[in-house]
């Protein structure tokens, strides 16, 4: 049973505050906790609600997953997983991870191949990004400092598991992201209305691709690369930015 | 000043049965109601929160604009906007819409492009579908009938007036579906794990392009067209479904 104490801990964490002193994060849903299983990483504790049917077989396959990775789980009462739970609609499972065992944040160890957020403010956006991100192999972020909370629950939620596949992230000043682009030599391309065409995309082998807010775009401080537009074919002002990333990464590893 | 009555009645479009009912919807938001003046709407009314700078460049911009579409507009206490409105921090306008102004059914008036919805059950997906396709020049939709409501709050949200750029859209079952796309001779495309990679698709004038629902993708009877996909670079298991949308109408729309 989960004390009073620990609900209370365990529920804090939902706020960005209490996540960045504690480096933990909560993790909810039977997908996502399975693919973060599949991904290798190690929970340090699932609870999962007694309302569920215990021998279902989705149920049993997850719990024999659990087990062969050694990972410590407890059945509690269905009213303890809703009051951790973030969710209006818990799915009745949540996993407790510990932050500094996902990201690398030091540059050295970054990728050939970037994708540089710039105050990407709605998480649900940021989620879908950093899942396609995980489609399309780029396991190297950076965020601006004005971001989305990568590990606020919505993000996590619409990422379905895509955080477990980048390798390093950081959120940087404007500054810092500009000389560690320069200084590397990344060939820059800035997601922007109005620019090159994707469909003329030279190929590159070492790229960083930076995606704007929706309300304002890129930062000036960070438009120091090649501007390059998705070619709009009907008469609306603007595309998701995650819709962009997509079809924008989508050229960019073609390779 | 909005009576009891008035407020009730605008309150219930809110919810799905009414809105088929009354066939009205409420639109809220300064730049998705911008969109929607732009794109030829005639709302029926506007309701302006008296909470705004009437001054504002944003405001008087707006302002001018109802006023040369001559849509009538009231300035209203900010409780009466904040209790019609659906969303928690209300942008303090809202306006009212005939839903049979907005798209024809009348399956002959389909273009020769058209996007094909089978059971997306979340509205914001289906939103940002419906800004893709505005994005991409689709104006003709299909949807299942077990899809989400098109008219769903958060739906007209995330579209950020996507709506407006829709000609034709009309719920149907699958038979009616496979029966329509085989009489008018339409190239099916269904958006699927497996298929042919989007990198080699044959350039056609007169398609339909399937997408499916998550958790289910599509369902077997409407699975009748050439499979096709995104090819992926990464380990996660799937992409989101707008963002595939938005790399396949970028393919398809290339011509």
């Amino acid at each position: 049973m989960l004390s009073i104490n620990k609900r209370k801990y365990l529920k804090s964490l939902n706020n960005k505050k209490h996540r960045l002193i504690e480096k933990k994060v909560l993790i909810e849903g039977l997908r996502i906790i399975d693919e973060g299983i599949s991904s290798g990483l190690n929970f340090e504790h699932i609870w999962i609600s007694n309302r569920h049917d215990k021998h279902s077989v989705i149920y049993l396959n997850l719990i024999k997953k659990i087990k062969t990775c050694d990972i410590p789980y407890t059945f509690e009462i269905d009213k303890d997983i809703q009051f951790i739970s973030n969710t209006k609609n818990s799915q009745g499972i949540v996993a407790l991870l510990t932050v500094d065992d996902l990201f690398n944040e030091n540059l050295h160890f970054f990728s050939d191949k970037i994708v540089i957020l710039d105050r990407i403010s709605d998480p649900g956006n940021l989620g879908t990004i950093i899942r396609t991100c995980a489609w399309f192999g780029i396991t190297s972020l950076i965020l601006t400092k004005s971001s989305a909370d990568i590990f606020n629950p919505k993000c996590l939620r619409s990422s379905m598991g895509g955080h477990f596949y980048i390798d390093n992230c950081v959120y940087l000043s404007n500054k810092k992201i500009v000389d560690f682009i320069s200084l590397h030599k990344y060939k820059l391309y800035c997601s922007s209305m109005e620019g090159k065409s994707i469909y003329n995309l030279e190929s590159n082998d070492k790229w960083a691709l930076i995606l704007g807010s929706e309300a304002h775009g890129i930062n000036e401080e960070l438009l120091v690369g090649e501007k390059i537009t998705i070619p709009k074919k009907g008469s609306i002002e603007s595309l998701n930015v995650s819709i962009a990333s997509g079809s924008m990464l989508d050229y960019l590893t073609r390779g």
